[in-house]
């Protein structure tokens, strides 16, 4: 039966009327989360014969339901939850800005793109490699591979995940078009509809989709400057008995935010020890700009229960698709068959290319030039936040990473912000594509992926004082709190 | 409420006992399709309440159906049906066979894949578009792309449609990495859990599992020599109410069957009559080896019910991993939000790549040498059938494709067949890797997109040779009626 269900409970000597009853309660589940988007409800005859009423009163009630468009009926199949539609993939958002920019105006200050700029991408090496397949592989090339992956690519991938420290054979190791794929392959080899997806709040919205896709409920933790919030973790994980914990546990997107070590280890203690598994995606982890590295989760999972996801997207080139699961044998098979049944195999082409490109070391070359770009970035950005921002825009500083997570004052709009920017040419993630559902707080992301050093003072500069302006703006509304620094000249 | 429960009903007279009556009727559900994979039961309680039994009941009926590994139960999550797994895509699976035959034995007399032999791949005019593009756009080829498609490979295939008699704007064209994908947005996409897809018996194995992934209700249709059966169709849309029928309707996968023009123009009467859409696997339409060519169903989709799928794999180069969907404006929207969730974007490179070459007009060239390839293949398959083969062998000549659909004896027993040839160094698919479920005949799908024209005789008088031994083999256990024609020498 549907969780949506479970609880009503129709009070005879209540003066509301049963259908209000029934309605009011199934409202309450569907905005409280427990239905979920498209989530199917019982058929009129099967809800009234489990409530032990007449159909009209369950008819009545869905009409109600539908009339607020918190559901629709499909005919011949059924009436299903339309509340809750998923968010957008942001970087195809943010990417499409990219391209108008790029297109339509080099000046454009683009904090929105989480992804590097064309610029820094190694063409000519890759280039080579390119060429060496072809005239070594010829048509082989361009036949099937192994759904699993091209043998050498997972042999030399396996490697780079022993210099992070996890240890993996390379049976444990499943190729994908990308982190984006690798997040719907678990989803839709793993999870049965109606299970339970614990994600951090807020997160990343791709993977909200691919969660949504797969009709399972997504339930989201809040997070703390040092990660997911164990206390709200525990209580979530006691109440839904989930299947699956989506976290970022090193410069989490959109937050920045890093686990501590000691809380990478208790969330591995409570896969354990509520029997669920935890999909890591490791999306950054070679920027850390402190001390000590980033150590992914995997490397500490000595229950077996973590799926490793890395991308070449973001330290190497987006439009190549490409990434890696590393996965416990128990799912292992489960995945292939999920990869198969969603493109059968990823290009070999391009598989073999990146197996030669990483075999001549241009491959840590290339992430020494992007680390120090980055780093370069990072503390420009850094200094220019805390020198320029109104004391009452509050931000963590970051360890590593390419983003930066602003919690703008309540009173302030956060959407005529972003309109004003853009008038402006300067772009960023409003804070709403990271939530599943409707955000308490008024946050966005500024991103140095994709900005040029030379535009972060200005563009920086620029957003300080639309934010100033907007607060006069809306001051009208609500008073201002707030004292300013003078900026510096 | 889920359709294997629908029509449970108790009879208080009956000396059955009350749980075997409900585990009777859930096992019949089950075994006859209508309850599907992974589909989810009512909970013991909510199944109780609905057929007002003690619960006791209801855990013992279950208990039953989990013994006999009908169902399985999840914890904290339900009991779920664990029958009629999903099929393999055959693709991956003979393509596995062609590798080790490729690599371990040359020789290998591979009737078993459906996509073309390296030998046969442009791949020196490929590398000259792949580097017109390097050269040309630089990092840009590597960034992410429009998720719809780069814009002026969507005008290409536009124009590839239009000569096909389709007519589409870029709007309708979305870029898909594969065949395989785009029947797995669709089914994502487009279908609610439960819905009901209506698909040919026998059809693609990938298909059925990706369909099933969405746990969507798969009802087979049986085909006839001129397409499916129009009675069985409309029988089941009746009784079944589907969202989408998937159908190959040229030189169908596994059968070579090609629909008759009567045949095409009714199921798109059928489509507006019963408001379904329909899903066009055009996989091969150019290697028409008749006088007519093969027209897709799109060209007569007046009512704009059909999304088009066409497929780079089978008449270029499979690894690359593209092809296209021609998609009715009304669902265009929610197929794009798929391929987000899914993959994002497909590799920038490969789709300029594409432009690139298509533009060049050695896409015709290669056409022609396939075709003209294909076609002497096809020809020698053919009389090599008629002539060798006995004569309680049936098979029905196809117009076109490279497919060739065999029925064996029910006498034989084709395991047995497939391993002996196997030992030979002969491979071919074996008929159930087609059907949904056990397959009702015993057929074999012999292909000649990978075998090599000089191997063809001694491949078909190899397997006549072995179907004649094994029917005196299985003669043991039942008469052979068979009557035999001398081998021309």
């Amino acid at each position: 039966m549907k969780n949506c269900i479970k609880q009503i409970s129709l009070d005879d000597h209540s003066t509301e009327h049963r259908y209000m009853q029934i309605y009011r309660q199934i409202k309450e589940s569907i905005l409280s989360g427990l239905c979920q988007y498209e989530e199917r409800l019982p058929s009129v005859r099967a809800m009234a014969a489990l409530l032990q009423v007449n159909a009209v009163t369950i008819v009545k009630a869905y009409d109600l339901l539908e009339k607020e468009k918190l559901v629709r009926k499909v005919t011949g199949s059924g009436t299903y939850v339309d509340y809750g539609r998923p968010v957008v993939v942001e970087d195809t958002l943010m990417e499409d800005d990219v391209q108008r920019s790029v297109f339509i105006s080099p000046d454009t200050i683009n904090f929105a793109s989480a992804t590097p700029s064309p610029d820094l991408f190694p063409v000519r090496d890759f280039k080579t490699a390119l060429l060496e397949v072809l005239d070594r592989d010829q048509g082989y090339a361009f036949g099937y591979q192994d759904p699993k992956g091209y043998e050498p690519l997972r042999t030399a991938v396996g490697k780079m995940a022993k210099h992070l420290g996890i240890q993996c054979e390379n049976e444990n190791i499943q190729i994908i078009s990308g982190a984006q794929q690798g997040i719907d392959l678990v989803a839709k080899g793993l999870l049965y509809p109606g299970e339970t997806v614990l994600i951090e709040r807020p997160s990343y919205g791709g993977a909200m989709q691919a969660f949504f896709s797969r009709n399972a409920r997504v339930v989201d933790v809040p997070l703390e400057p040092d990660g997911i919030s164990l206390d709200a973790l525990e209580f979530s994980i006691r109440e839904t008995r989930p299947r699956l914990l989506y976290v970022m546990p090193n410069f989490q997107n959109p937050t920045g935010i890093s686990y501590t070590h000691d809380k990478k280890k208790k969330i591995i203690e409570l896969s354990e020890k509520y029997n669920f598994l935890i999909l890591e995606d490791d999306y950054l982890n070679e920027l850390s700009f402190s001390d000590e590295p980033a150590a992914p989760l995997k490397v500490m999972d000595q229950h077996d229960r973590v799926i490793y996801i890395k991308s070449f997207s973001k330290m190497f080139m987006p439009g190549l698709r490409l990434g890696y699961l590393i996965v416990p044998m128990r799912v292992a098979e489960k995945l292939l068959a999920a990869k198969q049944s969603s493109d059968i195999s990823t290009s070999g082409l391009l598989q073999r290319a990146l197996e030669r490109y990483l075999s001549t070391g241009a491959w840590e070359q290339n992430l020494q030039v992007l680390c120090n770009e980055y780093r370069q970035r990072f503390h420009r950005m850094a200094w220019m936040l805390e020198h320029y921002m109104p004391n009452n825009v509050k931000f963590l500083k970051p360890t590593g990473g390419l983003n930066f997570w602003l919690k703008l004052p309540d009173q302030l709009n956060s959407q005529m912000l972003y309109k004003s920017a853009m008038e402006r040419q300067l772009i960023f993630a409003p804070g709403e594509l990271f939530y599943a559902r409707k955000p308490d707080e008024n946050c966005i992301r500024l991103s140095i992926a994709a900005v040029k050093f030379s535009q972060i003072e200005a563009g920086i500069k620029l957003l300080s004082q639309l934010i100033r302006l907007r607060l006069k703006l809306d001051q009208k509304e609500t008073p201002l709190r707030a004292e300013y620094r003078d900026p510096i000249l």
